[in-house]
């Protein structure tokens, strides 16, 4: 196979956009994807203070090479959640990235916020990563807010996304249909959120830091085994074997043809969004979920002694 | 494995609603499950003179057997689409079945009218298997209508209802899905169309037959290999084995929550439905679908005399 732009050798096949390209021609390859996904979905501008959510796992860490490249104004915060043998090395890699290219960095411990996710695991009774991606939500937008920050970017890819959006069909979840794509605005005490690798599958962002030089945490989370998300991907990853382009048609066609039904019938019924009495963060109850969490551990552990 | 009802040894395992049955009241079971579908979903009354499109496969056979033992006023018609080797068998079944019951049957033969399947194939350039669906409908509702009919029944099961709807969904095919479900009422000279087998499985349905001595056709379409649905089945008969019960519940979901979505965006912008000018069967043209088709054999057959 030869590359589609220089007709050099091909040296990543991409089946989904029925083409092929060598090394230099695929980095380019992805990088306009993000600008086309950044200006298509009007994510965010070169008047925005970004601040890029970094796990230190591939997608985040080509989003952050990509945007800086790109010229945006952007600064980094990790989670450290607190996992043993594997919240270390991601954190050391996202330390390391950022450090060697002056890409300014917080560090956010859970361990000091009283919800290091062991912690979490062993007190809450419910999905540990439901549970995990609450707190991460809630501690971004604190830091985002917090930090004068117009836009929070997350790594999220094109398996993610149409994985999260099968799910939500197969439940007709209509709150989260009329909510799910690259751009949520601000409001309500929420900064605006968006997803500039959107467009990129799991295997294009590998890719890309591989053939970048992008040296990211490889392991996945010890407690995501057998999460009903990573079904959905083998599934979607089926539908896209029989039918080359099939996801991001499916994630197109929600974007264009089916995200505004929902959020018709959302509008219908719209849902009261007021400050946790206790933390401030935006809830629709009187304490947040995360606040909730916080109880839950204090009472069980509390009844631990 | 016991029976649920009655505790004899089960014949028949349902993972999906997680019990198994006896042979008896396994039938019983399918049974309910009719009357389930035609109640919650008003489907029809006794009051209503049922045509039945039967195919001579199990679903349409198993529904013709049930209806007529809980004794509705139905009514018999069968297609022969005119396919070698294939066609023939398949109305040799529906005229068995019925001659036995006492169902009155009428046979309209696709060759009479000029569109026997072959010559569609041979002449129309679209998928053979949208082209049939397209001609099976308008001939039903043409016998309904000049029948004196009120309902149209299908046997459409649940697994032909979720390949469906999943394969509308993964186009947010907006008009599509804001018809699509167990009953489509009355209304621009189409007749009342209902799928009273849509809670059963297509295994339920093939159990049903079997354990009712129901001599049905059982060979697949030759023109139906590599169609895009029998991969949507796989792919969902794979969600199910993960989950068993989420098909069901995926459709459901829809009839609940994600249908009313699509139907208010339909409502504004209604398409207009006029009768065809040559056959006066309802269209969006001035021609039907299926007139056009009869043009365009009139035109390819003519260019090759």
């Amino acid at each position: 196979m030869k590359c589609k732009r220089c007709k050099a050798t091909a040296a990543v096949a991409l089946p989904s956009h029925h083409t092929g390209f060598c090394d230099s021609c695929f980095l380019e390859f992805v990088e306009r994807q993000v600008e086309k996904g950044i200006r298509s979905q009007r994510l965010f501008s070169y008047d925005d203070r970004i601040l890029l959510a970094l796990s230190g796992g591939k997608d985040s860490l080509a989003m952050a090479h990509i945007l800086r490249r790109m010229g945006y104004c952007v600064h980094g915060v990790h989670l450290d959640l607190g996992i043993p043998d594997s919240s270390a090395p991601a954190r050391e890699k996202v330390e390391a990235f950022c450090a060697a290219r002056g890409i300014t960095l917080d560090v956010v411990e859970l361990a000091e916020e009283g919800l290091a996710i062991p912690l979490v695991k062993e007190h809450i009774n419910r999905p540990i990563c439901s549970a995990c991606g609450t707190i991460k939500r809630q501690l971004f937008n604190r830091e985002a807010v917090d930090g004068g920050f117009t836009v929070l970017a997350t790594g999220h890819n094109l398996d993610d996304e149409t994985s999260r959006l099968f799910a939500n069909t197969i439940r007709w979840d209509a709150a989260q249909l009329a909510d799910q794509g690259p751009m949520l605005p601000a409001g309500n005490g929420f900064v605006r959120k968006v997803k500039p690798m959107w467009r990129l599958s799991e295997f294009e962002t590998a890719a890309y830091c591989f053939l970048s030089g992008i040296d990211y945490h490889m392991g996945a989370c010890p407690y995501s085994r057998g999460a009903s998300f990573t079904g959905h991907k083998a599934l979607l990853a089926g539908l896209e074997e029989n039918s080359p382009g099939q996801k991001l048609q499916f994630y197109l066609g929600f974007l264009e043809f089916g995200r505004q039904a929902f959020r018709q019938v959302q509008a219908q019924s719209p849902c009261a969004i007021i400050p946790c009495s206790r933390c401030g963060h935006p809830t629709n109850n009187e304490l947040c979920a995360v606040c909730r969490m916080r109880d839950a551990i204090a009472c069980t552990a509390g009844s631990l002694m």
